[in-house]
């Protein structure tokens, strides 16, 4: 089976890259130059592993310990900015793709946050941010809504439940790429069946509207 | 008399605490589900202290020492969740919760400032910090208008003050508690005075607005 | 010819400073107070180079281990105060002043990293992040558009430029002084060629907008 030591670089490029080219959409959306899809995948790959690094105190942040990364980002920008236009639905796919992403960069935060030899709730926390911080940095500077804020869908639910089902199988002593593995399959059937089947948690619902 | 060394972490404690709150609050104007609460009073209530430790280069963040603060704020989202629709006007005791926070945060960013053995002026920017990034990260990712931003209110003015408030103090040796007491007083009063008051400072007004 | 150890400082106090003043003059849009303008000077003019040191994990982030930053920018936030009523535009102001320390800040960012012995790339990204990051949060903070999303503009195009500009020049043995002042030449030729001639790149256009 596969070794952590493996599988956990493994999530990470695959969450930087499809991160990134999430980002590369939100520049298409905002009709930018190729160097604005550059800055928009970069910012959205590397945003979330970023402030987990930064936050665990790792003595480098990831991308600076294996800066193919950037180059792996550029490459899936440019790819994005010359064959978005033949795309159906954009934001469609935008927010298929986030939820891979998201599915993907999850488990990776855990896998980091359990090499550091921190508390269970603090991993959790890692798996959170790491999952959700690239996309929420780019809705904000990309003056998108947040998918943080869309009423009724599960997302943070998704990266949180992906999040504690990893950190509670390897509590139960769950081989490690296995608990990873159905991390990411919990964060994308949650995400997928919001999307798809319209599940949801009961909102909070006030008296009058914004007061 | 307290020791600092006792006040400071309960200070952090009851800012962390009530800025949580804020957040749920914010979750709740927003219509989001539970986990959307948690995720916005953790945002609100570790932003401003995350920022601090990674600035001063601490060497742990400090709810990564103290994990048992993630639950905290947790239960203090689920408390907001279940219990906010009683309230006759969220917005109002938003505000009120706010001045509160702030005027807990500022003088513990100064305490854990003061330890890191940094210039004063560093020491009054870390004050400001620690009390209005947690805040300020609430409402950009939440679309609020940014306190910040509310013309003719002390905010900064409020959180500025204090700091100056502790760090003078400290300067002319008065016993770390009572300045670090003192300084809360400061911000809150002055925060009260301009809500409740209308006490300001003169603002810059331009001939042309915003050309 | 100037010695870098030298050079590098002067751009990072001069990026500071001109960045402070574009940080004053948004707090004039938003028709802050005199603390509002001093909070918005210091976010914008050290936002940039705070995240580049802690990315790149130095033992010190620059204004911690130069405090004198905070009171030079705090008196050009008084300074613009005083004196912004005076000015014909302040919103095109603003733009040149932020090209001048675009190009300062992002030279800046690339001799600091350049000290840090990282990957090229890694430096590349550095001098984007150094003289973008400022203006950006300064942006999103004050509620403005972030320049960085304006149509058909040159804006990290320019910063993009600048950075590789005095990477490639040092890769070929070029003097370091020189390649810095090169790259900020750049940036700004490319900055103010975009602001005044109408320089772009192609942009990508959809076929329905925002769909």
């Amino acid at each position: 089976m596969l070794h952590p030591q493996l599988l956990i670089p493994l999530l990470d490029y695959a969450s930087v890259l499809v991160f990134a080219l999430t980002g590369a959409l939100v520049a298409s959306r905002a009709q930018l130059d190729l160097v604005g899809f550059i800055f928009f995948a970069t910012l959205t790959g590397i945003g979330g592993g970023t402030l987990r690094d930064l936050v665990l105190n790792r003595s480098a942040v990831f991308w600076v310990a294996r800066p193919e990364l950037l180059l792996l980002i550029s490459a899936a920008a440019v790819l994005v900015f010359f064959t978005a236009h033949l795309l159906e639905s954009r934001y469609r796919l935008l927010l298929w793709l986030d939820a891979l992403a998201l599915a993907v960069a999850v488990p990776a935060g855990v896998g980091v946050a359990l090499q550091a030899h921190v508390s269970p709730v603090v991993v959790v926390a890692m798996g959170v941010i790491t999952g959700t911080f690239g996309g929420l940095m780019r809705d904000v500077v990309g003056n998108e809504l947040p998918l943080v804020l869309k009423q009724g869908e599960l997302y943070i639910t998704a990266a949180f439940g992906g999040s504690v089902t990893v950190v509670s199988l390897i509590e139960i002593d769950c081989p490690r790429p296995l608990a990873l593995i159905m991390g990411a399959g919990v964060v994308f059937l949650l995400r997928a069946g919001s999307m798809a089947l319209g599940w949801r948690l009961p909102v909070y619902k006030a008296r009058p509207p914004r007061n």
